[in-house]
């Protein structure tokens, strides 16, 4: 494993991203609390400020999740694929946070496509840890 | 270090269960919120759905501190050793789940176990890291 | 790269303390539970509370992206630079801590600190992931 290898210089790209998107949705929530005027340490007041925060914390709920399976998914597996997978999830992040900013309904689909990514990457992952198992020399 | 070693696989196997494990526990809160009604945005409205929320929410806090602590003490220390305690945080976090499902004051047994698994890892981490710098050659 | 290079203890350590002030500011948030009465699963009742509740959430919702961070610029950077960003990126979260603590109003400048620090450590690998890129062989 080069950590300087295309494929995991992809999936650092892809963490990346994901970071950066955590830090708008950041700063989404914390524009929608002076534009509505909910005051902190208040988190809710607002429906507008309230979907902003949710989308914010749920998305930021995963990320740790996220970030452990594309990582073992790269390492274990392959990289090119886990980078692949970890586009679609943000894909699907911004597809949610656009579709809940507009409805509490519309949440939904952005939702799925990146569930449906992460399980994906654990399961990616998974089959290349059994994989490293059973290739092992002392087995 | 190498990552298919025998030790890092059971350490990268308990990534994934503790990502799986917050996967469950966010698809219960979801479950609890069609259950009792309780609309999006909101995160409160019902007492069974605010415990599943919050078993949720506590569980994902502590994912990131306890994955750190797991990979550093599992480099800096011993794989194998990492591997066991990050076994007992998970099961401190779903007796912690279940504790807390039945009532809130029965969270606390549960939550102890994963918080001494969690001090270990990160009294474990700094251990080999303070190792590593007393064994460096430059010294 | 290698872990035990003294950049890279110095990432360790940081990314502990990180760690550490996480379960600080979470046993901040239990004390404070029982301090002010506030039961369990409710998140809000007392001022003090609340604002102990954001300080502990927000510092969280930062650690992944922190940590991811730090590591990508440690590795595709300088672990050195990496660090010693990381540490203004805990006393800024040690100010926004104190601040928040004292006033909602004085949670800014500390959250402005750990804020411009992520935004150097997302540079920063950026530009050490680019680099990567372009030293390619195979370009």
């Amino acid at each position: 494993m080069r950590y300087t290898a295309p494929g995991f210089l992809l999936v650092a790209l892809v963490t990346l991203l994901a970071v950066i998107l955590s830090i708008v949705l950041a700063v989404n929530v914390a524009r929608k609390r002076v534009r509505y005027g909910v005051q902190a340490p208040s988190m809710s007041g607002h429906p507008e400020f309230e979907r902003a925060f949710r989308i914010h914390a749920n998305t930021v709920e995963y990320l740790a999740p996220f970030l452990a399976a594309l990582w073992l998914c790269a390492i274990y597996l392959q990289p090119l694929v886990a980078a692949i997978v970890g586009v679609v999830w943000i894909v699907g992040r911004i597809v949610y946070a656009f579709g809940y900013s507009a409805a509490a309904a519309k949440r939904t689909p952005g939702f799925g496509i990146s569930m449906a990514a992460l399980i994906l990457l654990v399961l990616g992952a998974l089959v290349g840890i059994v994989s490293a198992y059973l290739g092992q020399p002392w087995r």
